[in-house]
């Protein structure tokens, strides 16, 4: 089907003049950060957050967590936690006095402060997707390795669309670069092609410190100004069941160190690496967070730190992980009311199984989607151009899912749900009476231009208006926008000075070897 | 496109060998009437929801609405209520009168007894698209007008799969059967091929009469058992603004009169024929809904009434509609909140602009059944096959998303959350420990067939696994599951007599010449 497409597109006539049409035609949502007023939706009652809660504590009390990181080890046993080998037991009291001193709320401020976020506090984020190994588009057509070229653009998307806050891991991984110096080819990418705040990988204390390193280059700042507040941040994932691996907590504890943030989601799927009981992942998934949480508010305390949640199911005929099932809603739903229970800041993803940009892929992310809006998710992962449970990243993908999202921000703007007199409208109604219509009055007029959600991919025109100008599918439109997108990009400003010193950064480091490659 | 996806689909090879596979591979929920447990998401406060009530009562104490139809004019007269020409003026004190004998909660029982629907208590109920003039499907590629054919088959659709729980109106106009007799043939489709919740256009006294003398012939009624309880109903629009034209309200006063329920629907499009204002648009909604069940509660006190919501924005480039929106989504939400305020079960829909079964379609519907669940909507009107604002049924579509309310049936199913000892798993965690895996154990094994959803059409396999498969986007999987599922329907039984009454009934009102055609 992609192949078709692909000819059909080149094909040109009618709909290919349509693709040419300038960029400025597509309207985009400013930059926000959304503010997420709905009560969420609480699936478990009081006795199933205390059972989970209790699950978790036991966990960490009678079973332990591993931790292969020997420095972690010894923080532990500095605690007074119980280390046998590498498996570590801890009490509950501990555990909830560590939490205790966890911010509930904290700002990430990268390169353009106009650009900081805020982590907590009922608002919502989003960002790329991250970290897939292939690349799909409807050019090429088929699944294949991802290119810095590829990488490059995707990144132009994060930081075209101002509904994407954060650009989190490589949003494609550039196999053609080699992995000792991937990271420092991606990031100066990162730096140069976007503003927003960035992410290192946990991936050997090399690659966290160049990051932090570039991060604070492109800030201009002095190491102490780096330090004194986050200006990027690492996720890290457990390796479930009940493991914390040694490169993943080295990264952490070098990012809190210098003041910088830590998300923790392990990846418990519920019938493989974790209980096939959608509540006991959840339990998994919270107490081997908790774990390292804990251990770096011990370290640091008030170290800003967000719970995450990566807990699905799988596809009971193959036993490959599912995405955006009524499973995971509820699993995200939950964990939403744990992380309230904790105080913590919540991360969750948007994700789907399919293959391609389609139909099956939009309601699995649109599931996915709406679950973090409902489970009071703070940052979401993963929201745009995530295909085949994270294999492949797409840039149509991208497109389309950066209108769900730029719906959601504006589903969650008061306006549309305001009811002072001039919204509820009866001198309009009385007005209009019963034989009128309210296209011309000046009360339209006066709120017309900003009433509505303007969509730029979806199509909203009748079937023969639409058949007219193409008969394009969601996922052509899509492709067209990205080209259009990437073909008129402008990099944010960035000093020469600062762009020098990156680059010599980056050369220095190349010539150094780059970062070990036997993680 | 869909050219192409059909030369593809033709040219058969692996791909065609595989939808050759027997029906017997697709497993569906079974038949139940879901529970929504979830606290409604309600955007309202207090005093939003007193303003909206203020203001739709001030409609009806100082604008009134036009009712066109006679009979209606001389009961509200009768009612006290002031009579201006058409223009009905009522107080709240008599609005709030009359609701109050309204049920919040009543069954409607088709001719097969298990099939009964609950309507209100918390119930979510869907149904298949109702009234589209126009029919697109992926072998004939293009719009094209309604047929009795592509009728039945949608009809076969709606009976086929168990999350539909009820037959509204006719899933697509069959315009070659002349408008005088084409409610006896397709009624006589829908009683034959369908056991389910059969529906009467409120289109003339004939058409209304007719209906209801079909359906209690196939229920094997007598006249006292047809109307001792509710068999089927029927679901008018309002006029908007501020009107009800005659036959609709004719058609519920000939329901309600014989024990039939009925729903009131305003389409209140914001910026067209309602306040460009969201809460303005519901709030005319609510006056217009509240005037025709007053009046049904007056005629007849404990008349099972629905209150209906469809309110949209207009597409600001080209004033169409515009549907499965923010918008859309936060003017549901209000209206669950009002129907809650008054005590009436509720009515949404799931709707889209998409012209096609794509990504686009698939996320406004996601967006419009969502919202259905998030407002607490009792009963889901065009849940399955709806495109381009309601102009197209696509059977392709109604397939993909009967997907989707499978998995909101799913989603309410109180196992998903379950917390008990067992489900929380501490003993499992334990048994697998660190550096083992779920799969084989016996928790999982006791659980593992119904622990997750289990899609019928969504491919959850690896891209090269779909690809060997064919590659097939969802439209094109669902479009060859459609075609199953006709080659191989079988209707419900029906007894020998009673499918020759029909007939006989059918006959002997063609003769009579049907209904007259100046509606």
């Amino acid at each position: 089907m992609a192949d078709d497409i692909l000819r059909k597109r080149r094909s040109g006539g009618r709909a290919a003049n349509t693709a040419r049409r300038s960029q400025s035609l597509f309207a985009q949502m400013p930059w926000r950060i959304p503010l997420n007023t709905d009560r969420p939706t609480e699936p478990l009652r009081e006795e199933g957050v205390q059972a989970i809660h209790d699950g978790a504590m036991r966990i960490l009390e009678e079973i332990g967590i591993e931790f292969l990181n020997e420095e972690a080890l010894e923080l532990f046993r500095e605690a007074g936690c119980t280390v046998n080998g590498t498996n570590v037991r801890m009490g509950r009291d501990w555990v909830m006095e560590m939490l205790s001193t966890a911010p509930a709320q904290f700002d990430i401020t990268p390169r353009n402060p106009d650009r900081k976020i805020t982590i907590g506090g009922g608002h919502i984020l989003f960002g790329n997707v991250s970290s897939p190994p292939n690349y799909w588009d409807l050019e090429i057509g088929r699944k294949v390795s991802g290119t810095r070229a590829q990488c490059a653009n995707l990144l132009k998307l994060t930081q075209y669309f101002n509904c994407i806050h954060f650009a989190g891991g490589y949003p494609v991984e550039p196999v053609d670069v080699h992995a000792s110096v991937r990271h420092l080819d991606v990031v100066f990418d990162k730096m140069t092609l976007t503003d927003k705040v960035a992410h290192a990988y946990s991936l050997g204390a090399e690659r966290v410190e160049d990051v932090m390193e570039m991060v604070r280059i492109a800030g201009g700042l002095t190491e102490e100004q780096f330090a004194a507040k986050p200006h990027m941040y690492t996720n890290i994932n457990s390796t479930s069941p009940l493991k914390h691996d040694i490169p993943m907590i080295d990264g952490c504890l070098r990012c809190i160190r210098k003041g910088q943030a830590v998300i923790v989601t392990p990846f418990t799927l519920a019938g493989a690496m974790a209980p096939v009981t959608m509540s006991g992942a959840v339990t998994l998934s919270i107490a081997e967070a908790l774990s390292a949480i804990a251990l770096f508010q011990y370290v640091r305390p008030g170290a800003p730190c967000v719970i995450g949640t990566f807990t699905s199911n799988v596809d009971m005929k193959s036993g490959a992980p599912a995405f955006g099932t009524p499973e995971y809603m509820r699993a995200t739903q939950m964990t939403g009311q744990m992380a309230r229970y904790y105080g913590l800041p919540m991360r969750a993803s948007g994700v789907c199984a399919a293959n391609v940009p389609d139909g099956q892929a939009m309601w699995e992310t649109s599931n996915s989607l709406w679950s973090a809006v409902q489970s009071g998710t703070n940052i979401v992962y993963h929201a745009a151009g995530w295909l085949e449970g994270g294999l492949i990243a797409s840039p149509e993908k991208f497109v389309m899912d950066c209108e769900v999202i730029q719906m959601i921000q504006r589903y969650l703007e008061p306006e549309v749900v305001a009811t002072s007199p001039d919204d509820i409208a009866i001198d309009a109604i009385k007005e209009v009476g019963p034989n009128g219509h309210f296209f011309g009055i000046q009360h339209t007029q006066d709120r017309y231009e900003d009433a509505f959600y303007q969509p730029f991919v979806s199509d909203w025109r009748n079937y023969e208006a639409w058949e007219l100008a193409g008969g394009l599918w969601t996922a052509e439109r899509a492709h067209r926008l990205y080209k259009e997108i990437v073909a008129g990009f402008e990099p944010p400003p960035m000093d020469d000075g600062i762009r020098e010193e990156l680059e010599a950064f980056v050369t220095r480091r190349k010539a150094e070897g780059g970062a070990p490659t036997d993680f």
